[in-house]
């Protein structure tokens, strides 16, 4: 076995999420054991080794540790947690049809679909393994949790799919699919951490309303990032949402605010091209002349408030202090 | 609430079988509760409405009867094992490019590949749902056996696919591959159910042991109705292995065992063509004179008597009746 020298986690809480993350990171490369066959079991560790924000399992290691778990405890959930969510990143990459991802190429454009399909199914399996590693009183519960958030995300996915055909799409529907696809993985990561560190019920459902929440502003900060920030920083096609027709926070604020002739002006432009910079970049402009790009970053503050202010309602059983440092540095992310 | 006319269950094995079949089949119509987003759920509700043999979650069920359980109490694993079943074959069709199952269009190609991968995902986590309603000291490790099987599952369908574009594949290779593939989910059906029905673990070990070995005999026998069976019986593509490039086993004992002028005419004959019956009936004449097909089901019978020894050494543990009546199904089908 290797030595692991012990590191003290440092009391910081960003320098904390870094430690974390860091560790995730490595224990992520090497959790799949097995090597054989090579085509199943490369492209899961090629996913599982893209170095990422790790969001969500320090989502769940903290909420474990604000109701007074342990770090250890929550360790194997936190993990599972992350390989579940690569899962839905190797499939939905295929339905998106998207080139890359963390800077990398995805599964099914470096090997093929059947891979990442395999790979995809694989990883859900091996989340699984991790997650049963939990010791915890309320298995079936966490199990079962663990589970129908999984349909939800296919019925997220599915309802994502049909929005691309759609004609018009409402910012409730939106806010809805969201919920399904993206949230509800952050609504448990918190739920789960506050179930195995024994939080009080209260508790665990406040933390679940705070992962719901963040999750939510931090995809509505996603869709933003789509369209504003740099294809170098954030690892993915740029405005890749734009260019598949997604019809994302920003898009549906644009489409129930601009004139007709600038709508059929944008339509034209992306109908076409695929990750132009110049179209892009026009885009933003018209963006920022409807007011949306402020909009939607104002309706991101709201809704970090919002998951804050559960979390503060709730102090007396939840140490909040790194849960709100987390929900900042969320806000303020810009990749 | 529906009324259900409760039905005494028939005391002859047949007739038993049949009785848990309908009911089971009864039962996956209304598996799934949801029905919005239609674009997941029609998918699901279609794929689970198709009726089937059932063979797995009968085995579950007369598993853990034949240690002493009842059939209520082992219910829902069963149903979670069909669907686990399920999702594989959805998953599967999607990469083998099949048209046809149970004489239905496949998912992927009466809707869409999309549409068939999150079908697939879906299932899986449904599967969970059901497994998880199971009241069982041992939940921990049921689930953590279904979740084993899924990557072994995954395995299996990896080497398999690396297998279409082998040059060759040994017999021993082969069977490895199927029993990753097929005999895990029959080995585990009758190892959930001997654990559900208490079993002592010389027992369940055993049942594992039956599933594993009838597994394998099926599997074998499926080969070889791919190309003795007619389409309308099975419901597949006549011969869709032989057109796939499939190396199975009765198609490895003749690459095996034939003539370089033989093994030639016959990649000639199916490089071109699929599906063409002509083809496919030369190809069954060819395998005649080699003696394949009556050395093919030589080998599932000494794989079935195999199966049963296994129970026959057990039976002051096992109530073996109606699980040997269940592997004489097997070894007699013609679809």
């Amino acid at each position: 076995m290797k030595q692991h020298t012990r590191t003290i986690p440092p009391a910081d809480p960003e320098a904390y999420y870094t430690y974390l993350a860091e560790r995730i990171n490595r224990d992520l490369e090497e959790a799949v054991s097995e090597d054989f066959p090579e085509s199943l079991y490369h492209p899961m560790n090629y996913v599982l080794a893209a170095q990422g924000k790790r969001l969500r399992p320090v989502l769940l290691i903290m909420s474990c540790e604000s109701v007074g778990g342990t770090c250890e405890s929550a360790y194997n959930a936190a993990l599972a947690i992350e390989i579940l969510h690569n899962f839905t990143l190797v499939h939905d990459d295929i339905m998106d049809n998207d080139d890359l991802r963390r800077g990398r190429e995805t599964v099914h454009k470096r090997w093929n679909n059947n891979v990442a399909i395999l790979a995809g199914d694989g990883l859900i399996a091996l989340a699984y393994r991790f997650l049963l590693k939990t010791r915890s009183r309320d298995m079936r519960r966490i199990i079962r949790i663990f589970s129908e958030a999984i349909i939800k995300i296919c019925e997220g996915q599915s309802i994502d799919k049909d929005m691309e055909t759609a004609s018009t799409v409402g910012l409730e529907d939106y806010l809805d699919m969201i919920q399904r696809k993206t949230s509800i993985l952050l609504s448990i990561s918190a739920e789960i951490g506050g179930i195995i560190g024994n939080g009080t019920p209260e508790a665990i459902e406040t933390l679940s309303s705070f992962g719901l929440e963040l999750g939510t502003a931090f995809q509505i900060q996603d869709d933003l990032l789509d369209i504003i920030s740099e294809e170098a920083v954030i690892g993915k096609d740029l405005g890749s949402d734009l260019c598949n027709g997604k019809k994302t926070y920003p898009i549906i604020l644009f489409i129930e605010r601009a004139s007709a002739k600038d709508k059929e002006r944008i339509v034209n432009m992306f109908s076409t091209v695929r990750s132009n910079k110049k179209a892009v970049a026009d885009f933003r402009t018209m963006l920022n002349s409807y007011n949306i790009i402020s909009d939607v970053i104002q309706e991101v503050n709201r809704r970090i408030y919002k998951a804050n202010e559960y979390l503060i309602k709730q102090k007396n059983d939840i140490s909040v202090e790194y849960l709100l440092h987390l929900s900042e540095m969320v806000r303020t992310r810009t990749h």
